[in-house]
């Protein structure tokens, strides 16, 4: 497809206005190398990895692909610790805790989620990728000076046009607008107000609006359909995240890759459960009993400790019960297909959506 | 603009895929009739009218015009009485009324809603609308077969996939898929979980992929880009409202306007305080403080009894505080022109924004 909006394919160097979401725990470099050689974006989600763990992961993808490649990281303002609330919540779990024979006291374990800071933007400076892309706001200005002085794209998510407003006001190159639907973390930083939220239908043209710089939308886009919505909306392309979850180059594990397959459109909802921000999950026991929000849930990242022993405990025994089953709005577009695939129907698919609608 | 996808422009006997949605209170019969002379689906919403002022309205309407209209209905259960819990709720809102010089007593007032009946079905076949549609479920089938008898399209919302596919068997000829974006009451009937409705953009694709009849997409839609979007996603139309409440021709007050006005994509949220079920505004102070969700509200539609009185009071002092600014999350879309230009500007609109995207 010749496609007749080339702002984004311009700026990323990429034949398709498609990125692959970067996914903490489930995307990975073989998807990000698959993605990129197909024409799209392929995204490395660093948000849970080391300075040590990301070089690693850099050098697997850049051995994989000459292609553009994005880099993601997370930027929230690292917690206050607060022991009685983490006490508070541990006594609130503490029946799971009982029923699963976890101590009371298991330890933390689970992922590191650490906001990108000097080190990790050494990292990236000695691999230069086309893109960083943040999420919660923006990195230090300093930070964002050494990246665009690589020559390195900068863009990060909004959810209401005044975070597009900020972001492109603090150097976005492109911004995300990420709607109501998206799976995963709400990128919201202005606004705490969950239920104000806005669906990526109405978020994506005032957020274009708003802004100068390119927008990309995000959030239930599941196939070619829905990036074809995006550029019918304005946007410069679709970010897609969910769709890719059951590839063979994802890391989901089977008892999520189950969830996705037998969930539907009301399947989801945002829990701050999980890690302490809201993120859309399928619904699951947890959510039901303890959520989907609880104010008692000690801050971002710190709720994913007390979290996460109850996860692992409950999958060894083939549960789903305490499992971030991170979607989007639309599982039931998700496709077991090679992600290189995918990128190539996503893009056949696009096309005869414009012309069928036309 | 020639449209490729043709069902809908047969089905209805229309000239633009473009419906503007029934807004109790807002629209209004001469809006109806611009909006038909211009080609899309003029609606009327009768939830609030009885049979006298129905007919009085689809007079006017079909004094005006020829073309294709519709009528829509809720159809809801009839609420059970609950005394206690009336009472309670007066109690909860009682400081309120205190502030406004209200007695607590303050008789009940306000518009009334009334399901679509035998006697609301007589006047519908009196007049044979070219399209009925409803709210919150389907009538009885005996009013169906009457409807159907006379030749009349019937339509009704869906928020899930599995609501659209109800609706398609108790034989509904196109189906709302109806996005949480949309203002208004959500249609929601088989679930009551605000939390897991999906947003436009996941919702239209899951809904087309699982009903034959033609999907009608709702929700965040507010001018050609949405509509083109609409089409791009497999909906053979879109529906519009919060677009029309700055047009002459909208009975929108004027405190209403302004607000609606200095709305933005993050300025609503669901709330059932205003009439017990949820249904999308702008987020005001009643919300702020007693919303926006309250388990204690009186079911639909009795909790408009008691917050009217605070609505009327407050307004003749020149305050929103208690009035339901009912609007979708695209507020700032919406555009102070007649409601037939409207359609036209959409129309044009819609074409440039398929032209831009293909």
């Amino acid at each position: 497809m010749k496609w007749s909006d080339r702002r984004l394919l311009d700026l990323f160097g990429i034949d398709h206005p498609i990125i692959q979401a970067p996914m903490a725990g489930a995307s990975s470099a073989q998807m990000a190398i698959a993605v990129s050689q197909a024409g799209g974006l392929g995204s490395i989600a660093a948000a849970m990895l080391t300075a040590e763990t990301l070089r690693t992961e850099l050098q697997i993808v850049q051995q994989g692909t000459g292609r553009s490649i994005n880099v993601n990281f997370f930027v929230h303002q690292p917690p206050v610790a607060d022991a009685a609330r983490e006490a508070g919540w541990r006594q609130r779990l503490e029946p799971y805790y009982r029923e699963l024979g976890l101590p009371a006291d298991a330890g933390v374990g689970g992922p590191v989620r650490a906001p990108f800071d000097a080190e990790l933007c050494d990292v990236v400076l000695q691999f230069k990728p086309k893109v960083a892309s943040f999420h919660f706001g923006m990195p230090d200005a300093a930070l964002v000076k050494r990246l665009k002085a690589a020559k390195i794209v900068v863009v990060s998510s909004a959810t209401t046009a005044a975070e597009a407003r900020w972001l492109e006001a603090h150097g976005c190159d492109a911004v995300i607008a990420q709607g109501a639907e998206a799976g995963g973390h709400r990128g919201m930083f202005l606004t705490d107000d969950v239920a104000s939220q806005a669906g990526t239908m109405a978020l994506v043209p005032q957020v274009v609006d708003a802004v100068k710089v390119p927008v990309i939308a995000a959030g239930g886009i599941g196939d070619g359909r829905g990036v074809a919505a995006a550029l019918a909306l304005g946007a410069a392309g679709a970010q897609i995240g969910t769709a890719f979850l059951l590839t063979p180059e994802a890391k989901t594990v089977a008892l999520h890759r189950a969830a996705l397959k037998a969930a539907r459109d009301d399947s989801t909802t945002l829990t701050n459960l999980f890690t302490g921000r809201p993120a859309r999950v399928i619904i699951n026991r947890f959510i039901r009993e303890v959520g989907p929000l609880c104010a008692d849930a000690p801050a971002f990242p710190l709720a994913a400790g007390a979290a996460f022993p109850l996860r692992a405990a409950a999958e060894a025994k083939g549960s789903t019960d305490f499992m971030p089953l991170w979607s989007g709005q639309a599982p039931s577009l998700a496709r077991e297909m090679p992600s290189g695939e995918l990128i190539a129907a996503l893009v056949s698919e696009t096309e005869a959506a414009l012309r069928r609608a036309g």
